[in-house]
């Protein structure tokens, strides 16, 4: 019997209703002649609210003790879906992420996967159950309960995939992959097959169909992904190799991020150890830099402006603070009306022309970007919020998203 | 230093607010230079609804997987808690069930602790953390999460403080143990000590303030309990050995129990062997009985009655039928409104009397009985919940109580 992986995420078991209709979506394919392997995340806003009442003891909630509190959300989803499928008369276990065997490493609430001991889950397969495993979670070698980040539930069900060699598939509240955010740009088209590598790009540029990391397993183990809606029937999207059937386009697809937290550094007198010290201070408190930008030096000094996620804006603080001890003449402004366009596409390997070709869309329309990057097969822009629409309008229409 | 268990009730960590106030109250004994291990249950009604979440997928949700979820309660006040100490400035680290080393065997829902490995608490306190442990949960030897059933959490803490060979502490909502129900009798004394053997029979009868098997352990390893309220500084109860300052009162308390439900067998083949196959069945559901009665044969034909726990009721229905299928004229009858009433005191081994003194008083206020049992140390009756206030108030005042 083939061994498949479904994952569901929150808003797919946010209901008690929910969940017994994911147990029936499950069952179907278990009747088909297939072992199921079932990642879910927490219910609905259950990891939010989790999360708002550890900010009220603490604005800053000690890490370990943050991912002991979120793990409840899936270990919570995890015993109600199993006790669907024993209610409809299917043998099930429930795992939490130590009980499956998922092992990481890393910094609480960001940590990856190390390994995954399958012994647990294939002697509970081999006794016909349905394993229903907790998504987001793992264990590190302190015995500590770990979580993965946000999205991290994609990653175990790969992860898993990966392990037991086997096709995984991820539904969630869209149809499939599209080339531009349907809530932002409404002809976006659904994309039947995109290959990892773009995938990968679109996700890790905030398209919030699937976390980059997850793709990547599935990428390095060759795992094809498929995402769908969870319900109803209509036909999703593979994530796979690139092959023949996806060339003849340029650009697969645009992506949108809103958050973006511009910090600039304005001041810095023109040294590279400078330089080096702001990054130091802003690695030191695990933030995930994205763009970097920096004014040409105007007498002797330069600002040096970077680009990471809304929810390190806690730390800018501090590390104003350690900066200024260091470099009093500094000074530290923040933007968070920012969005991030990123054109994404294999086929910009080959062809080369579609920065020159973003530009002048953005110039015909008068946007104004404020920092650029590139990748084999994307090209990023930093605008502001309140030309975001227009942007992608222009963009989606020019390069036929 | 020192090692002092302190175990806190849903109620007392029912609000961040009140988690907050908890950490205080532990630091303050920290402070005075003991090593903490602090245990808590899920916060005020958390069981209770994820109960319910249970109970919308199944009227009888598999057990394993119930505790799966209902252990989620507790995960989350453990995380929550020790980040109030990382708040305050103290080092502390949250343990789950089976962080904690609690090894478990039983049923589940129902298990008992057979071990605790304390390496993983003892080497926390050693680096000066506050370790807070999951009440109510373990582990068993298959790897599952398991509970102690309801109220399991005293359990945890006085196992803990058996091993620590240390005092437990219990916080809860009332100000210790009182001779009555103050909720029932408003003039009930609170005891300002009570011996293990009285606060056994008091808690297995239905006295709210502890559970049977905690007091039990605390015998067992002669560990002192002490009973206080939560919220400020008045003296509770400590439990402990039997001494002289606890002499001269025969009854010590009147325990008031209303979850009872009293299921009559009727005309049943008077047989040894029918009565035993009704107790057969019984015992095959898990169901505890705690009295029992039979009517006098007629006509060849007996009707017995038992008493159990009222969360027991799902499953008569089934045990009618299984009883049926052997017995086709038996039928069964079940009555709910029914109170026990139970004097205890260690007073009444040396002194004969009680009994004859309870059934004038019944008899002085036309109260009629249905069943009644005795111990060593304890008489219990069991009647209509009608009488009940009536019978308190006759029997506490007729006992100095």
């Amino acid at each position: 019997m083939a061994v498949v992986v479904q994952k569901f995420g929150g808003t797919s078991v946010g209901t008690i209703e929910k969940i017994k209709a994911v147990a029936k979506k499950v069952i179907e394919r278990k009747e088909q002649g297939n072992e199921m392997v079932v990642v879910v995340s927490a219910m609905g806003k259950t990891t939010d609210s989790l999360i708002s009442m550890a900010k009220e003891i603490s604005p800053n909630p000690n890490k370990r003790e943050l991912d002991m509190l979120v793990s409840t959300g899936e270990q919570i989803s995890i015993a109600l879906l199993s006790m669907a499928f024993h209610e409809y008369g299917y043998n099930s276990i429930s795992l939490t992420g130590f009980q499956a065997g998922i092992k990481t490493e890393g910094h609480h609430t960001k940590n990856t996967i190390t390994d995954i001991d399958l012994r647990n889950v294939k002697k509970h397969l081999k006794e016909g159950k349905i394993v229903v495993v907790a998504g987001f979670q793992g264990i590190n070698e302190n015995g500590d309960i770990t979580t993965l980040g946000r999205g991290g539930s994609d990653t175990t069900a790969v992860a898993l995939a990966a392990k037991l060699k086997c096709i995984c598939e991820i539904y969630t509240d869209v149809e499939g992959v599209y080339s531009v955010d349907p809530r932002v740009y409404t002809k976006a088209k659904k994309l039947d097959a995109i290959s990892y590598e773009e995938m990968m790009e679109m996700a890790s540029l905030g398209a919030g169909v699937m976390e980059t990391r997850a793709v990547e397993l599935g990428f390095k183990y060759n795992i094809p992904i498929y995402v769908a809606m969870t319900h109803g029937n209509k036909v999703g999207t593979m994530i796979k190799e690139y092959d023949e059937t996806m060339e003849g386009k340029i650009i697969t697809g645009l992506t949108i991020n809103d958050d973006v937290l511009m910090i600039t550094v304005n001041n810095v007198e023109y040294k590279s150890r400078n330089i080096a010290l702001i990054f130091d201070m802003v690695g030191k408190h695990n933030i995930n830099i994205d763009m970097i930008s920096q004014t040409a030096p105007f007498e002797g000094h330069v600002n040096v402006s970077f680009t990471c996620s809304k929810e390190d804006s806690y730390a800018i603080a501090e590390i104003a603070k350690a900066l200024q001890a260091e470099m009093p003449q500094i000074e530290l402004s923040q933007e968070s009306e920012i969005a991030k366009l990123s054109v994404v596409g294999i086929g910009m390997m080959k062809q080369s022309g579609v920065a020159a070709k973003v530009f002048n869309i953005f110039a015909d329309n008068n946007i104004e970007f404020k920092q650029v990057t590139t990748s084999e097969i994307s090209i990023s822009y930093t605008i502001n919020s309140s030309d975001k629409q227009k942007a992608v309008d222009a963009l989606a229409k020019a390069l036929e998203l």
